[in-house]
């Protein structure tokens, strides 16, 4: 068979191929902070990774969604003492078994500054929407575009995007504000959400392109 | 801070860290196959990419999966002349506007030979679980497996494993039967499935651990 | 233990105890139609009910939502030849097996007068919303309220009025476009839908409510 | 138009038209209490019920799983102090509004005699599987019968009953285990479970049909 143009190219997505159009924002973003829990942040958890530049970028992006009263939206992986909740999901990671309630794993990094009102979701698997009720309340709020920040790129971050757009979100990944253990894995996710599920901008961008104070409703 | 070992290994997920148990198979597993249709299999599509070792390989595990009675499913992407249909989906990836109904695009890839009876799944998101019917008729059928076959590995052969893994189905992905228009992109994602989501086997090995002829039900 | 007042009413859920409060109408309603197909709709169907009044009433109110062109969707159930898509619910149900594809009896009322881009959801369940990709067609088109028409008041229609709520799109039931083979059950259900889901409006008030004509976007 | 026989019937759903066949028990059953908590159960609670004689019933079929080592899960129903969590439901049924973390209202009846390993749901909807991992849960244990008790008949067990069956649970209805604030709502829901969606049987023959201690697992 002659090799088709752009077929089996080994450095990525190709492109020009109608992959990777950009989708926007939309009328009202939210902001959905993804695993960034000390079990995550924390050096002395067996799931740490170094996102402190990550944590300070995602605050950044806060404050300023803040300011214009965007809604806001924080996950935790956290499971009861016998971890039947986690499913399989505990079965294939099993490190994910430190994520006990009860746990300082589990809770929020305080760099964050989380304030009474900003949603605090419980997930036990890795999309922020599987088993939540986390699509209900954006839509309830008449939101349509998802700043997506957190940990890992290439676990929870990746299928909250994935989700994010199936659920009709437009998601929005702020390069910094997303982090992984591995280097690889973290450029491999973006490339693959930058072609298929959401638009990767930088976090200057995506600041510009917030609503300023006082435009949400 | 004092660097902690094993962490932003920059050559992917770090091992020993307590990723990538093996799930292993249950009691009765079914071979799901991902949009292996002519808009992904042929060279004249925009989609297109060289799968021919891809199908051959899930034809020989259909074929034993038929002589075992297990449960099989395929799925096709498809929309509706409007395509509204494929939502924010289709807006990112605007090549998947070629898969119309009633267009070629959409057929099953006929070297695979489905038989009455082998369900088919129109999906219009990148998980085969998204939007269809497809966790409750294996939930009726009493699967607990899924062999998940198909293309593409980073789009949604990936997203369908995740989501597998999430609904309770234990992700096992025989490395011959998957494929991807990029080499990197391919290996990539199996690096992810193998560590988070599923049990990354060669073919040989998967058809050694299905139940031989007449074992299912 | 003394008998609080309201507490096990015979007649009916009681008032003033905080229930059925009005959820009225957001910004952009869409007008869903549930199962007005012939199998429901005509006589000679094991399914038929005489619904000839709220296929009229319907019409009424597709014309409207067409002349303000508000989205529009419909649902019919169908399955394959094997009904293996049907689940438990066609266990359950067996009269269900006539709706086949192929057959007039998944075929929606030509009273109805769909127009092309005018959605048609194929669901194998009694809500719009399982096992399909309707909520993100109604979110991504930035629908928060949806108007539920259709057959049977207590079947299809009454779960995907639970469905809708939970989604978080606003249930709107105009009582003369919802039908049922049993009175009774027609009844209960309204005023289980007016106590907890939806608001059950008479068609005339419906219609005062919706958008004038060029009013959507 | 001639009349045909069975339409309209102003009695019920009518018998003999292919509806209400019965599932079964299939290999392993689990025990679900629906929002059997203080809040629905105890007299000084807007929401309460006389449900005396239903918790009971429901503590007699724990106690037969407890023997059989048959799963049990519990829900309740819990918002946060905002009830954002709650969404149109909470504005349908303000009432539902005393359902807050950290209040009486919320914890289990005692009298269920709750024990460690059982699973608590905290759902926010109607149905126990909107929103939560009821589902996956129950696919990994191997779950395919789903006994179904608690409150309201109308409300909260009619939901989740109809969301069973639709991800391919099979419901079976303890009859003196649901209880209702109104007992015509009450009976009504039971006819409507009865034709279509599950098992409606006196609490003697679920005991009867259970597996005997030590059968499962």
């Amino acid at each position: 068979m002659t090799r088709e143009p752009g077929r089996r190219d080994p450095a990525g997505t190709p492109p020009g191929r109608g992959f990777g159009a950009e989708l926007g924002f939309g009328r009202l973003p939210a902001v959905l902070v993804v695993d960034l829990i000390l079990g995550f942040t924390r050096a002395d958890s067996p799931l740490s990774s170094d996102l402190d530049a990550e944590v300070a970028a995602t605050r950044l992006l806060l404050d300023r969604a803040r300011a214009a009263a965007l809604p806001i939206a924080f996950t935790t992986t956290i499971y009861g003492p016998d971890l039947r909740e986690g499913g399989l999901f505990v079965r294939k990671v099993p490190a994910l078994g430190v994520l006990r309630r009860g746990s300082w794993t589990v809770e929020l990094d305080p760099r964050l500054g989380r304030l009474p009102g900003e949603t605090l979701i419980e997930k036990r698997y890795a999309s922020a929407f599987f088993g939540t009720a986390l699509a209900p309340e954006l839509t309830v709020l008449g939101v349509d575009t998802l700043v997506v920040c957190g940990a890992t790129t290439s676990g929870c971050v990746r299928a909250t995007v994935v989700d994010a757009l199936q659920h009709g979100f437009r998601p929005i990944v702020p390069r910094e504000c997303v982090g992984d253990r591995a280097h690889a894995a973290h450029e491999a996710n973006l490339a693959d959400i930058a072609a298929k599920y959401g638009d990767v901008l930088p976090l200057a961008t995506v600041l510009e392109r917030l609503p300023g104070p006082g435009a949400a409703g």
